[in-house]
This record gives C-alpha cells, structure tokens and sequence, in this order.
C-alpha cells in the first residue's frame, strides 16, 4: 500500500536553540484521504534511525484492516530535523555558505520537529488530529505534540518511551558518540562525502544493536553458535591487523586472527554495523543522540517562580496531557524499561497501560508488530467507532 | 591489612590453544598463614579489569572479622594470563624475539588460568583448597577451579556470573574490540608505548561503565543534573573538532561544542574513561574479551561420542561441581541476569542462592560489598566451623 511522498518547504524556522533555518524542507508521506470533517489525522513519528517509509519498520501495522489503515485515516508520518531521510539536516545545504551544514547543523529539540509538522498539517488545512502513535523516539514526539499544541490531539499513543531521556540513556548517547568521535575519518564531523567514519558509526551502531535487544533474545538467537562461512560476512583468515571488507559497500569491520572463535552473535553486529554505516551519516546519528537528550516533558514549562519538585512538576505536565492515552511497554525493554512506561500511565489520565510480555527487548515495538497492532485496532475501534462506519 | 606479593616464574606452560609460554610469570599476593593441616586455603579470582589488590575492589571483604579474615585462612589471589597486572600478558617480553608479545600473544582460557594458578598452589604444597570466591569473570574461574581438578576444592562462592558466556555478552566484548580497532592508534595492536590507542580504549570503557550498572542506578545518581565545572572534567568551550584533554595523563576525550547542555552522566564517563585507558592496556582488554568468550564449562567435557543436548550436557557437568556452593546474584544485573546465577543453583547439588536486591546492576558484586560480606561471612562460618575456633 504505497503512500505519496512530499516535500514541504517553509520559508524560515526558528529553532528552540534561537538559530533560524532558511527554507528547511520537510519530507513526509502520506496514506489515504482526510474525510469531510479533516479529523480522522492519524500522526505517526518515527524512531531514532526510521525514516517516512513506515512500511519498511512497521510494516505489520500498516494496511487494510491494520492499525494504520488509509481506509479509516489520513495518515502521516513526516521525517524530524537531523535525519539524513530527507528533513533538514547535515547533510543539507547551508544556503549561507553553500556547503553542506555537516557538523555546524543546529541543534534541534523534539519540540523543534512537532513545531515543523505542525506547519505541513496547517498547509494541508488539519485543525484536529485523532491519534499520535510513536515509539522510543517516536514515543517522546508524539507525548510533545498535544504538549506543544494544546487541544489539537485527541489521543496518544506512546510506546517504549519516556517522559524524559535517563541517565542511562544520555550515558549511552554520549559512549556513542565517543565511539565515532574517535574514527580519525570523523575529522570533527568535517568529513568529506566519499570519505565518512564508517568503522566508528558502524561500532556505534553495534553498542545499539546490543541495547536494543535483551540478552535473552540474544540467547535464544544465537546461543554459543559458531559462524558458518556465509556471503554477506568474510571468513577470518587475516590477521587483526589486516581489515576485512564487509560486502556492505566497503565499511571495514576488523575481523580477529583465525585462532579465535567465530560466534554467530559477532558476525550478525558485523553485518548489521556495516548496512547501517553505509545508510546513515555520522553527523545526523551524532545530532539525534543530542536531541533525544534534550527530551523533557517539563522542560521549561514550570513557572520558575514556582519552586516545586521533579516528581511534583512532572505530575503537573502529565495531567495536561489528552486523557485516556494508550501506552504500551515492552517487558524486557533495558533502554527505555517499563517502569518509565509505568510513569505516563499513572500520571496522564485515564491511561491504559498494555505490557507486551517479550524477550525482544526494546525493538519490540517494531519486533512484536503483530501484538502491538491488534493491541492498537482494538483501542481505535473504541475510541473513533465513527471512522470505522 | 597488607597481603605480600609475589612473582612465581614456571619454566614453561602449555595453553590450550597448544602454545607453549616459556618462563611465564604469575603475580600473585597472599595473605594470611597455612594452618598445620595447609587446608585453611581462600582462592579469591579476580574480575576482567581487576588484580590481586583485592582491598582496591574488594575492600569490604578484606580484613579481620570480614569475609576474608587472614586471621582464619590462608588467602591467595593470582593475576589471569593476559591481564596487565603482572601475570604473563601482551605486556611481556616475548623470549623467542625479545619484544613484547602485543597482539601476538597467545589466546588463554579460564582454564589456563585455573592450570598456571594451579601451579603456585603445588608450589606452596597445598593440596586442598576451603573455598574458591570470585565475581564476573572471577566467578567463571572460581566455576572452573573444581572442574579442572576435581577434589581440590571443597566449596565455591560464585557471585554474578554465569556457566557459559551468554551471547549478549560475547556481542558486547565484539563490540568494544571494535571500537578500539577504530582508534587508529591501535595499529593491529603494534601501537609503540607511548602512543596507545587511548582514546579507542577510554570509548570501550565507557561502553562496559554502561553496562556493568542499570536504568535506575544511573537515574538516582545523575538524572538530568548538569555538570558543574569541577576539577577533573574540562569544561567544554571548544567546538567538537577540537579535542580537549581529561587531566588523566592527556587521554584525549572529545567535548561536544558549549551548544549542547552537558550532563553529569556524560562526565562521569569521560573521567572514567580517561582513567581506566591510562591505567590498562589495550591488547590485554582486547585479550580478556576473548578469553570470557570461550567460558562454557561444557565444553569438551561430554564424550563427542554421546549426542546429547546443551541443557543436558550442562546438567551432568554441574551435577560435579562440589555441593554447597553459595552462589550470589545481584537483582538488577544485566549482563549476568540472576536467571543465569538461577541455572547454578538449580544443577549444582544442595546450592544456596543469594539474591541480593540492589539497584546497583552488574557491579552490584562489588558495590554492595557489605551486604555480600554479611551473606559469605555467614556461610563461612557454617560450612567451616573449624577455622573459626
């Protein structure tokens, strides 16, 4: 079920940071038509390395009789400021230099990119939108739309997420970042085009891998299994000082002296860190980390004249928020664990909190796409029976 | 209380892997007297970045009336092969060239470990050993002490630690070799001594900081606090392509530009980072990650004759191991789940466990050092009543 794909461009947008952006361009897709009434909007928000291809990592919850049905709904899903997926971001062109931002791209906010959507849904005459659905990253943007826009949402959907990024998880930004910091291919971000980090994004990207599963799925995946000689993954014969070239488009992944044991667990990080490497961009990956660091629900919206507690400010934000949300957890999720999910659930009102027993670990948001759909169609049929007539 | 420390030269050791170390030494420190019998012997193994200055990571253990009481036993702890503390590592002298091994030093095993260690011990005449103790890695060797000499050892305290390395964590010991194979520095690991690959090291570093403690434990230490300018941690007023200098000996720690707020959990891994990467060395990290890749205590102990399966192989080798262990779990592990520590308990005959509830995740064996005391030194008590006396 192919959606359209848009470019959107807005003459000039301040960003949270003070920076103005010149004619930034917004890529979304769309699915479906927007009834009489504009209303049956549907806002879907991306994760952290997504892109607007919602079918490519969320494809068991996209089509006729799924969750996001372009029977029922329009559906949206635009790309965030600092994806390399075709927003503004370092790979675009500074129109002040003419070279590309690379490194010097300003930082951006959750906030930042539900304030740039807002500006595609005001082009397309949407006053109301029915559902916000996101996960991880996608979680904290669709908690900030109605937070942003008071009154525009009706409900939220928000799963895997947080109310604000932890500890852990700015330490495990900031180990990333070091990772790729440390490639002298990264040259303070002003690598050229045909030269990138690959090997430190490709690194960085293996800590994720690691973090985003649990080491029971680890576990039961691949267990002590030994690596089989297999074409996407070259055969140690070389010794460590000797790079081997993953197929992927040539990121190179060291592989170590033949004497060691080859596990399967290795050769899949390999696989996986060199794909990635090749897709992403190294700035944007940086830049991400940074603005899911920004993530706080309260952040700056208690009076400051008001001393009051974390706890009690966090509580106060929630309350606000459109009531009777649906929040979904992943029970092994390390990276953003259900406890966070058991947070939003006390404090928005009227909450329904699903817990998605699975060892897959944070990815279970996209993992368990079956589950999580009909988890998501039976609270859409309950909440807009009118789209559904 | 100081131990005495010793170098213990054996002529020559074959490892598993069918090398042949010649001279190989082994650093180890003692504590404490043989009793008439020799038999008031305390094994204690250390973990993967440890040494045998237990009272610097153990310290709440160690010491009259604590769980290693010199007063009672005769402790010992030896240095692994391939740590940088002493024993035979990438750091020695290599007789057959008269350089240092580097990354040509031979692969080792827990095993190996357990054989050398093995040696000091017959060096000394000692022909029972009490109890072996060890946390992580130390609790694989103190799993592979009764396996390897089979009678030797009449009790094990296994803490944290598991039968096999998981496959979580053999993608997370890949994933740190990568990052330091990204510092450029590190050269196939023929870097010159004064030029490691710092950097690459002090990024793998912060990666395991990561991992060795949990969500919770990071949230109630850091949370969203920023960093206050303090002595140890450079204040960032240079853009990211300017690297600044931790004070640690100059390991070089990228600062992100003044643009991004700087959290307290980013800082606290710099500052660690840039510790553990002047005080260890990169080839011998790299060596451990390896070598807690091959501990399976199965493996190559069931007749390649009998076709049986993991469970039941693992069943009949833990059913050997000598009865009465106490095995300790920390509640919010990560990287050695308790349900690891659980299959222990459930194969090794009449075994206790030991849950120890704490937010404190893998380094829970060493940071909840009084409560773990109080559960061993009990145990001890019980089980050898006669040291007491």
């Amino acid at each position: 079920m192919p959606g359209t794909k848009w470019s959107f461009i807005v003459p000039q947008f301040q960003l949270e940071c003070g920076v103005t952006l010149l004619s930034p361009t917004v890529c979304y897709q769309s699915w479906g038509t927007l009834n009489h009434a504009r209303n049956n909007v549907m806002v879907i928000c991306h994760p952290f390395t997504g892109s607007v291809d919602v079918e490519k990592w969320w494809g068991p919850l996209m089509g006729a009789g799924k969750a996001f049905d372009p029977m029922h709904y329009f559906i949206i899903c635009a790309n965030v400021l600092g994806s390399p997926f075709g927003t503004a971001s370092p790979l675009s062109i500074d129109s002040s230099t003419g070279r590309r931002y690379g490194p010097d791209f300003p930082p951006t906010t959750i906030r930042d990119d539900v304030r740039l959507h807002k500006l595609v849904l005001d082009h397309l005459g949407i006053t109301s939108v029915a559902v916000v659905v996101g996960g991880s990253m996608g979680g904290m943007t669709a908690l900030e739309w109605p937070l942003c826009f008071p009154g525009l949402v009706q409900r939220i959907i928000p799963l895997a997420t947080c109310a604000k990024q932890s500890a852990w998880c700015i330490a495990w930004g900031e180990a990333k970042r070091q990772i790729i910091y440390t490639d002298s291919a990264f040259r303070g971000g002003h690598y050229p085009r045909e030269r990138p980090p690959k090997q430190g994004l490709a690194a960085a990207r293996m800590v994720g891998l690691v973090t985003y599963r649990s080491c029971d799925s680890y576990e039961q995946r691949f267990g002590r299994k030994l690596d089989d000689p297999s074409p996407h993954v070259p055969h140690p014969h070389q010794k460590a000082d000797d790079s081997t070239v993953c197929s992927t488009e040539k990121t190179q992944i060291t592989v170590d002296p033949a004497e060691h044991p080859r596990f399967s667990a290795q050769s899949y990080l390999h696989y996986k860190g060199a794909t990635f490497a090749t897709d992403f961009d190294a700035n944007c990956y940086i830049h991400l980390t940074h603005k899911m660091d920004t993530h706080d629900i309260t952040r700056g919206r208690m009076s400051a004249a008001v001393d009051i507690d974390e706890h009690t400010a966090l509580s106060a934000v929630l309350r606000t928020l459109p009531p009777h949300p649906l929040i979904i957890s992943i029970s092994s999720d390390v990276l953003c664990p259900p406890h966070e999910q058991k947070i939003l659930a006390d404090g928005i009102p009227e909450a329904e909190l699903v817990v998605i027993d699975s060892m897959a670990g944070h990815d279970g948001f996209l993992v368990e796409g079956e589950r999580i759909d009909a988890a998501v169609v039976k609270y859409l049929r309950r909440e807009f029976p009118e789209f559904y007539r």
